[in-house]
């Protein structure tokens, strides 16, 4: 099949766009695109990834020299920053002139320092963020946060419609990735909250399968509540009367029951100790979202 | 008025029920029983309380006594387990025969030694623990969870279906207290990792209210994963394909972003301690549930 054939809005290269990294994240990536029709390169570090995708007709790279020579655009998603610099620094020549969209989970440090890195080299850079896990790229149903060049992003945006929702957060390479680190950071606390229940009354013989058929739905609504919290914070007036104040939400009680019960009270004697130094501030009269003041850069 | 008059079905009673303690909640709990019709006695420590409710029909006792003595079934809800302690152990002999409901929050421990004490006076006891704010109270959208006198719950739950949806837990008069605090524990956990989100967006002019558009419903949508971990620890092995492991888990990256940020790590450092702990362990190839075995008692 000529080039030509193959590609037609961009005759020199043989295909729409390049994807290195065939991890889990990767091959979803790279598939959803064949499934849109683009044509596809695909490279990753350790052979034998691609066969399945090479299979629905993907050509398979064998160097990232090689994969970056055969699109205008290439994607990458690797396993962390460094492997983003072991990957991409021996082939910037190459890069020069193409867009890069690197999707690689990074700090919004590491990620500014890649687009500056590429500014370097004369190549376009766009930061993505993946709001998903795998299983979600394609259907929609996930988010994917961008930051860096607004032009990548426009010209890229009927592709990158094709994984997941899209949301452009500026040209600051980091802001994506500080969006998306905030985003996990309260998914994780809230799965981590979610053991630590489920830990607690195991001692009272109920699965955790049972106790989630609570915790899911109670969480659920609770999450109603971040936006009264939300406008507490960004007023900057904690002593609201609708809120509960700090000395009611006292949690000595929770830690010292986890505690009676065997379980280690770690993740909620956390938090505690962000009430008790608020309360020790002289702000026990204040709402439960004073908290956030414990931990923001004032 | 006669208390035949008043109360029909208890002659010997001049109301159906007291509540001792109007706080927010007490108050809450007193309106919607006077709501669906009940007779009310009430009281508090500090005067000044019942107004309202004494305009909407209530009696006010001039003392904790005076209350048990005008009804069969006297609700507690004081501030703390000392303050349970202080308020009914001078009338433990008026309480014999009598029913109490005591909805203040206890731990486990807490509610089985007030039902030992109650149960060395002949009083029947019900542990009640609350998981609504109390402006839920009376729209059956809250959950009130009880444990201890299986015979008061049954006979009092017409009554107690007017707060709240209600649910019996057990004899075991602890149970009720540790559901409810396990659910806390988790929103709790919730709610500090949104502040702790929300502080690292703000350091690129994000606002907090924006920051809650994305993340509750994000929030939300990720509890359905509260199911799927559940059957992993439930089963036991945290070796399942389905599951991210704990070396991708890994949130060194978040935290080193929140300290980039210049934003307290500490709430995020807690759940990346868990998953170091694991990895340490070997056990970093296992999914992230695996953090339940750091905090459960086993």
């Amino acid at each position: 099949m000529s080039e030509t054939d193959r590609n037609p809005t961009h005759p020199t290269h043989p295909t729409d766009v390049s994807v290195l990294g065939l991890g889990a994240m990767g091959s979803a990536l790279a598939s959803a695109l064949l499934d849109a029709g683009r044509s596809v390169t695909v490279w990753n570090r350790t052979p034998g990834r691609a066969t399945d995708l090479v299979g629905r007709g993907a050509d398979a790279a064998h160097s990232a020299q090689e994969a970056v020579l055969a699109s205008p655009v290439i994607i990458a998603c690797l396993l962390k920053r460094s492997s983003v610099e072991e990957t991409l620094d021996p082939v910037a020549g190459e890069l020069r002139g193409r867009t890069l969209v690197n999707v690689t989970t990074t700090t919004p440090n590491e990620s500014r320092e890649l687009a500056a890195w590429a500014a370097e080299h004369g190549i376009d850079y766009l930061d993505g963020a993946i709001m998903a896990v795998p299983s979600m790229i394609g259907s929609r149903s996930g988010q994917i946060f961008y930051s860096g060049s607004r032009a990548a992003y426009e010209a890229l945006l009927p592709m990158l419609e094709v994984w997941a929702t899209s949301e452009f957060h500026g040209e600051d390479a980091g802001r994506a990735s500080l969006v998306d680190l905030a985003m996990l950071s309260g998914m994780y606390q809230m799965f981590t909250g979610f053991f630590h229940g489920a830990a607690m009354v195991a001692a009272m013989g109920m699965s955790a399968s049972e106790f989630a058929t609570r915790q899911a739905p109670f969480l659920a609504a609770m999450t109603e509540e971040l936006g009264s919290y939300a406008k507490v914070i960004d007023g900057g007036d904690y002593t609201v009367a609708s809120q509960q104040s700090l000395d009611f939400s006292d949690l000595t009680h929770i830690v010292r029951a986890s505690e009676e019960e065997g379980v280690d009270p770690a993740p909620i004697a956390g938090v505690q100790a962000l009430i008790s130094g608020q309360i020790a501030a002289g702000h026990g009269a204040e709402g439960f979202a004073r908290l956030y003041e414990s931990l923001a850069n004032r």
